[in-house]
């Protein structure tokens, strides 16, 4: 099957493939000696159709909580396939969103020098943005994605049926990742997904157009620094102050929308260091927040929010490493001071602009 | 520094150094925001050396004890590297044998995505094999080196010294290796190294040509199949067989040594299958036997062999996946059922060719 998109990578080039009918690629895969490592929610909404084709000594399902992102998770998998007497040849098939994708990945990767792995993302933000990248993280104690390592797939199928059964949280999460790529891009196609933001979020075999753009903006950038050397850093544009978030809230706010409000927070700190106009972050602020969480960000601990900031991989000593904009498609590294000036900033932000603070703009939320 | 050697690798190419003065590579490591993994052992031998260049707080000791090898021990050292405020640009510096290699090179290969990572290997058996080849391993509970990736050091730097302070064990130990390596290419060197065998483990700077030749054949191999999906494979000649028996004597027996034994229970194997002729399988056992362990291959557990055989995961099935020999220089790979002629064959091979059936042979060992 000729791929819709193909990957380079270091250690294999893969294939995206849109498909139509899942039962196909499933039943080759399960053929192949795979074995499946199932999100639980998914395999309780669709189980005829995994049943259909996988026999149960095959299977595992994981609840996809961030307390399974562990290397005791990893080693009770690794335990599992060598009882199931899965070996070197065998495949993983990861099914569901990033936290499956994350543990199979990585599972497989450290299992017997690595076997290969097959890849089925079942989110928005899975299929637009994380399915691709070799990107694998592991969570260390409090510290989120601290472990980890890069390790492709062989080979993604991406069947938008799934979207159907998603709270419009994650639709709202996966739209957060989009719009991060189509602001790193200055791709026109921003003001289509926010043109259309409503009407994608009911009808959402729509957003096929969006993943497919999201993949290829991301692709022209992992193909040339795979390992985030260089260009690809931009992509944590709203990552650093939206892990923060993420981690501050309980993870109460998910990630997509931690990440649309980390980049209005990042645009924040560029306008009064001076770098954006403040007529561009209103503009931003004013788009952006259209993907707002429905969380008070008033209601912060700005302490807990500082000491999960203060915990980012990418800070250099005492600052915290991010990516500020000037404007839309001109990103930018910086290692901020996290000093009494970066907190009141924050502090500012989060009484001023959380979403209760602009009910206008947020008519277009059809929630 | 030019380096003595430069081995390609998939993720990067890296120099093999043969250094007079280790001082100065290593204030050079230390200057550059490394921190050092140390095995416990060559701590307390050589303290001076290191505490010379390296701060108390840049450095870990660890005992080399195959019960380290483990995910518990890796997640341990990353949370040191936290605490101790290793960022991604940092280095690790792995000085020790084997396992002190594939802790520290699993850990680095894990750490924020991936740190890079430097061995100063201070065994024969590191110095001449394992410190090239990108490989990690890590044990998963009774189950050795099942757990692993593939992840080169930046950089090796050999100093002969250290062999100095090694037991007689650990030097035949590393020859062991080397015998393989140089049955593997039928090279000339073998009848050196068994001609010089007594004077070689008196005089162990002499060792450094024998290093260098096995480290040579290693690279013409692993350059060309790194992730050991072909060629390499080969390497495994006696090791299949070496690895139960360590595991089947509690580690008594060393691993060169058990590779030693291995091989010539392969060539064993493939006599009594008709693949070598029973000639060429003494004038091997009458080589190979001069660097036998002392161990009793009589009082081995039958069971406990192959139980530790079935386990290996090369095995396909329920077939056991070893490297045979036709001759010197003729290796193949087999998958061979563990029947009652396979498990005859063994109890044989112990009964017959211990140790202490042939003395005459044994009077070349200098202990």
């Amino acid at each position: 099957m000729k791929a819709d998109l193909t990957i380079r990578s270091h250690l294999r080039d893969y294939g995206v493939h849109f498909v139509g009918e899942l039962a196909v690629p499933l039943r080759e895969l399960a053929d192949g000696h795979a074995f499946f490592v199932i999100d639980a929610l998914v395999w309780r909404t669709y189980a005829p159709v995994f049943q259909a084709v996988v026999g149960e000594d095959r299977l595992l399902t994981i609840e996809a909580v961030e307390t399974n992102k562990t290397l005791d998770k990893c080693r009770e998998i690794i335990e599992t396939l060598v009882d199931r007497r899965v070996r070197r040849g065998d495949r993983l098939v990861a099914v569901g969103g990033g936290i499956i994708q994350d543990v199979t990945a990585f599972t497989a990767s450290i299992t017997y020098r690595g076997i290969e792995w097959s890849f089925v993302p079942t989110t928005l933000l899975a299929q637009a943005d994380s399915c691709i990248g070799s990107k694998t993280s592991i969570n260390l104690g409090d510290r989120k994605n601290l472990v980890g390592n890069f390790y492709p797939p062989s080979d993604v199928y991406i069947d938008t049926g799934f979207l159907e059964s998603l709270s419009v949280d994650d639709i709202k999460s996966g739209i957060g990742e989009i719009l991060h790529y189509y602001i790193y891009a200055n791709d026109d196609a921003l003001d289509d997904l926010l043109g259309d933001y409503a009407t994608l979020i009911r009808d959402r075999g729509l957003l096929s157009t969006h993943i497919r753009r999201s993949l290829e903006i991301k692709r022209s950038v992992i193909e040339a620094d795979e390992f985030d050397r260089g260009e690809r850093n931009k992509f944590n544009y709203g990552h650093t102050f939206g892990h923060a978030l993420e981690s501050a809230t309980g993870y109460a706010v998910k990630h997509g929308q931690a990440v649309t409000v980390g980049m209005d927070l990042a645009n924040y700190m560029s306008t009064t260091m001076g770098l954006m106009s403040d007529e561009r972050f209103q503009d931003l602020h004013r788009r952006l927040s259209v993907n707002f969480p429905e969380y008070d960000l008033a209601t912060i601990d700005l302490e807990a929010y500082c000491e999960a900031l203060s915990k980012d991989k990418k800070n250099m000593g005492d600052n915290v490493g991010c990516i500020l904009a000037q404007d839309v498609g001109i990103l930018f590294k910086r290692q901020l001071p996290m000093d009494e000036t970066f907190r009141e900033t924050v502090r500012r932000y989060f009484l001023e602009f959380s979403p209760g603070k602009d009910r206008d703009v947020r008519r277009a939320d059809p929630r």
